[in-house]
C-alpha cells in the first residue's frame, strides 16, 4: 500500500498486563490460584540459594496444601546464559508439566518463561531470539500457565513478556520477547524479598530506577511512523501517558524508600514499597521500553573478566544487571537531557534535586548528579574502571551496544558509534 | 478456624486488568484482534444510534474485512433492564456466536456482557445478581472472548466485572459481578466519542469523576480483617497504592478537559483524555469500588417518574446514570470528608480549588463547592427536586441505598438511615 507523503505517525497505545496479587503474605494465595486454574501438577522453578531462607519449603508446603503436585527444579544460573537455559529446557521437555511457578530473581522467572516456551513448542534458542542476533520468530501460541513470584525487587520480569539470556560464546547478552510469554499471574509478596542482602537490594533497585527513568524519558509512542498491521508493532512502544503514570510513581518510590532497604533490610516499608514499585516499572517499561543505559548493560555484563560483586553468591566473574546498567546511567541521561530537558529535569526533582528557580537545562543536567548521589550512598563502584574496563575496551563495548538497535531507537536523541563511544568514555569514573 | 483475638487485617491487593488498545483509530485493530484470537463468527452487539453517525457500519466493515461473519443485535435499551437484557439474552442463546463485540455506551457493553454470561452459562438473572436481591452465584468458568468498544467517557465498563441493570418490578437498580465478566480486550478509539452530545458528554464525565473521586477516597483495603480464602476477596477491595494511581490521575484529566469536552464536542485533545480518564477510573474503580454517591444513584435512577434529559434520545422517563451519581455527590463528600480530610483536600485542590494555606478540614469541606461549580459550569439540575423528587420521596430513596451494602461498606465513614436521610435531604437543591 502506497504511504501519503506525509507519514502517518502512530496513534496507538497497547497495554497488555499480568493480573497481580500484591502484599504481605500474598505467596499464601498460590494454592487457590493453582486451584481456580485447574493445575494438578506443576513444576517448581526456584532460585537454589533462597532454601536457606526456608522460601523453597514454604512454596512447596502451599502448593502441596493445595493439593497439587509438585516437582522442583533448581538449578537455576544467576543471569541465565544459553547453557543454564538449554539444561532447563531439556528437564522441562522431558517432564512436562502442566504449569510452572517461579520462585526467585529475573534470572529464576526468566529461566521459567524459557522453560515455558520450549515445552510447549518446538525450536531452538536461537529461532526465537531477537534480530539481528536470532531470527526473531514469534511465540506460535499461548503457553502454559505460568505463576512468578519474584524474591527480588528489580526486573519486573513478573509482568514483562521478555527473556534475558547471555550467549557465552558470542559473550553477548540478548533476549526473547513475545507477549505470549508475560507470566499468567504475579504473585509479588513482599516477605520474599526481606533476605536479600543489601547489594542485591541496591542492584535491583537501581534496575527499577532505571526502567522507570529510561522508560519515562523514552521516544514518545506517537513520533514513530504508525505500523500498517498490529502484528509489527514493537513490544516497545515509547513513553505514553499509561507508561508514564507507572514511571513517575515507581521513581518516586525509588527515591523515598530504596536507601532505607539497603541500610535497613528488614524495614517492610520500605521492601513494600520497592516491590511494588519493581512491579510497576516493570510493567511500564515492559509497554514502552528503556533505552541507553539498558543497551549499554548488555556488553558491560556480557565482557566482564574479573569482577565479583559483593554479596552476590557466584563462582564466576560477574557484573549484576542492575549495576551493569545504573553505571551508565549518569554518563547517558548527561547525553539525553537536552533530547527532552523537561522530563529529566521532573525525575531530578522527585530524586531531590532543589530544582525550583533553576533553568530547565541546568534542572535536566542535575539528573545526572542526583544518580551519582544515590550511586555514592549505596556503595556501587564509581565507575566502569572499577569493574575492569579500560579505554581499550572502548571499542568492544561500543560495538555490542550497537548490536541493540532494537532498545537504542528508543532514546530520544539519535545516538551512534561516535556518541556511544563518548557516553563510555564519560562512564569510566564518575568522582 | 477460630481467629485470634487481634484481627488479621487484609494485605493484599489484587488487580486484574484488561488489555488496552487506545487512541485514535484503535478501532482499525478489531480485525486483526479477532483474528489472533481465532474467531470466524462474532456478534456485534450495537447501540442502534450510532447507526446515524456511521460508526456500525465502521466496525461491520472492518470486521467483514477481517473475514469474520458477522450478525449485529442492535436492540439495546439505554441503561438496560431486566426485560431488555433477557430478550438480548435469548437472542444470543438462539445464535450462539463464537464471540462478542460490543460497540456502545456502558448500556451496550453490559448487555453485551450479559448476553455472554447466559449464553455460556446456563441460569437465570437472578441467579447471579448480586446479593442480598438475587442469589450472588459466582460464574462457574470463563466466557466467550468479548472485544469492548465504548463511545462514551463513562462508564469504564470495557475494563469492569460488572453488570449494572434496572429490575422493573422491584423499581430498583442492582449489578451481577464476577471477574469472568470483564472484556478479553478493550479498544479506545476517542473517534468513536467524537458524536456524544453535550449533555450525554457531561452526565458521561461526572460518573468518571465520580469512579474516581470514590475510589480514591473509599476504606482502605487493609482496614478490613483478612480473607480467610481468597475467593472470598469482594470484588471491590478498598483504596489501595494502584488504583488510587488511577483514580488520582483520572480526577486531573476530568479537571482539566471534561468541560472542553462539553463545549467543544471536536476537541480532540479533550476527548481523548476523557477517554482515557474513563478507562483509568474503571480500571480504579473496577478494583477499589466506589461509595456512597453511586449507592444513592441506584433508587435516585430506579425511582424516576417524569424526569426527561436534553439530548438522551429516550422514550420513557430517565436519569442518566452519570447524573444518578452526581447529584448526590456534593452532599455525600461534604458528609465523607472529615473522615479522610487529606483525601478530598487533595481532590479539591487538583478541581482547582487554592487550598494552600486553608486549614485541611475547610479544603475538605471545599470539594463539595468544587463539584458544584463544575455542575453549574455544565448545565446540570441544581439538585434532586429539579429531578422530580421531594421530601416525601425521602423513605423510599433511603431504603433503596440501604439495599447497596456491597457498595456503601466503601464509604469511608459509617452511614446508616440516618445519616442517607440528612445526606439525600442537602442533596435536594444546592443552589
Ligand atoms: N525479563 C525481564 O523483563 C528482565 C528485566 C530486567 C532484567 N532481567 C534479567 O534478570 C536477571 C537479574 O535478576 P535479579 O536482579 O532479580 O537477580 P537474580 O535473580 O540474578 O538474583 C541475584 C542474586 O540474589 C539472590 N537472591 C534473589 N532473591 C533473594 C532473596 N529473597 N534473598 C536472598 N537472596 C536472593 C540470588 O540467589 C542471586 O545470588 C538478569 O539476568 C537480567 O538480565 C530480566
Ligand atoms: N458495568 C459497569 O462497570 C458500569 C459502570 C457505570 C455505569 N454503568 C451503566 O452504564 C449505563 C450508562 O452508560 P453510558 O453513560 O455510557 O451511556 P449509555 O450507553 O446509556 O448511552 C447514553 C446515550 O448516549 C448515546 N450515545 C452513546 N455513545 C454515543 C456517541 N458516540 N455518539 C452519540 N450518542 C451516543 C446513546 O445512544 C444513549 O442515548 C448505565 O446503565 C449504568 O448503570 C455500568
Amino acid at each position: 500500500m502506497p504511504r501519503d507523503s506525509l507519514i502517518p505517525t502512530e496513534t496507538v497505545i497497547a497495554l497488555d498486563s499480568v493480573p497481580i496479587r500484591f502484599g504481605l503474605g500474598a505467596s499464601q494465595e498460590l494454592g487457590y490460584e493453582l486451584n481456580r486454574l485447574g493445575v494438578r501438577r506443576a513444576l517448581l522453578v526456584a532460585d537454589r540459594n533462597l532454601r536457606q531462607f526456608g522460601l523453597v519449603e514454604k512454596l512447596e508446603r502451599i502448593v502441596r496444601d493445595a493439593g497439587v503436585e509438585l516437582d522442583v527444579y533448581d538449578d537455576v544460573h544467576v543471569e541465565p546464559t544459553d547453557r543454564s537455559i538449554n539444561e532447563a529446557i531439556a528437564y522441562a521437555r522431558k517432564t512436562q508439566p502442566e504449569a510452572f511457578i517461579s520462585l526467585g530473581g529475573g534470572s529464576t522467572i526468566d529461566t521459567a518463561k524459557a522453560m515455558n516456551l520450549f515445552s510447549t513448542h518446538p525450536g531452538e534458542l536461537i529461532d526465537y531470539i531477537n534480530k539481528p542476533i536470532g531470527q526473531g520468530k514469534p511465540v506460535p501460541g499461548p503457553l502454559k500457565p505460568h505463576i512468578a513470584l519474584p524474591t527480588t525487587s528489580g526486573t519486573g520480569s513478573e509482568t514483562t513478556a521478555v527473556i534475558v539470556l547471555d550467549l557465552l560464546q558470542l559473550k553477548v547478552k540478548t533476549g526473547i520477547s513475545h507477549r505470549y510469554i508475560r507470566p499468567t499471574l504475579a504473585i509479588i509478596d513482599p516477605l520474599n524479598t526481606l533476605s536479600c542482602p543489601p547489594m542485591v537490594t541496591a542492584c535491583a533497585g537501581f534496575d527499577v530506577l532505571c526502567h522507570a527513568i529510561e522508560s519515562y524519558t523514552a521516544r514518545p509512542y506517537n513520533v514513530r511512523p504508525a505500523v500498517e498491521n498490529p502484528a509489527e508493532r514493537p513490544i516497545y512502544i515509547g513513553s505514553n501517558p499509561i507508561s508514564d503514570l507507572w514511571c513517575r510513581q515507581a521513581i518516586e518510590w525509588c527515591a523515598r524508600y530504596l536507601r532505607r532497604a539497603v541500610f535497613n533490610p528488614l524495614d517492610l516499608e520500605a521492601r513494600s514499597y520497592m516491590a511494588l514499585a519493581s512491579t510497576f516499572a516493570g510493567i511500564g517499561f515492559g509497554n514502552s521500553g528503556v533505552h541507553i543505559p539498558h543497551a549499554m548493560s548488555y556488553p558491560v555484563a556480557g565482557m566482564v573478566r574479573d569482577y565479583f560483586p559483593p554479596d552476590y553468591d557466584v563462582d564466576e566473574p560477574l557484573v549484576p544487571h542492575g549495576l551493569s546498567v545504573i553505571i551508565n546511567a549518569p554518563a547517558a541521561f548527561r547525553f539525553t537531557a537536552p533530547a527532552w530537558p523537561e522530563r529529566h529535569a521532573e525525575v531530578a526533582a522527585i530524586l531531590g534535586v532543589e530544582t525550583r528557580g533553576m533553568p530547565v537545562r541546568e534542572a535536566a543536567d542535575a539528573l545526572a548528579d542526583a544518580i551519582k548521589q544515590l550511586m555514592r550512598d549505596l556503595g556501587i563502584p564509581n565507575g566502569l574502571e572499577e569493574l575492569g574496563y579500560s579505554e581499550r575496551d572502548l571499542p568492544g563495548l561500543v560495538e555490542g551496544t550497537l548490536k541493540q538497535q532494537r532498545i537504542l531507537v528508543g532514546s530520544p536523541r539519535p545516538v551512534g558509534e561516535k556518541e556511544l563511544g563518548e557516553i563510555f568514555r564519560a562512564a569510566m569514573r564518575y568522582w
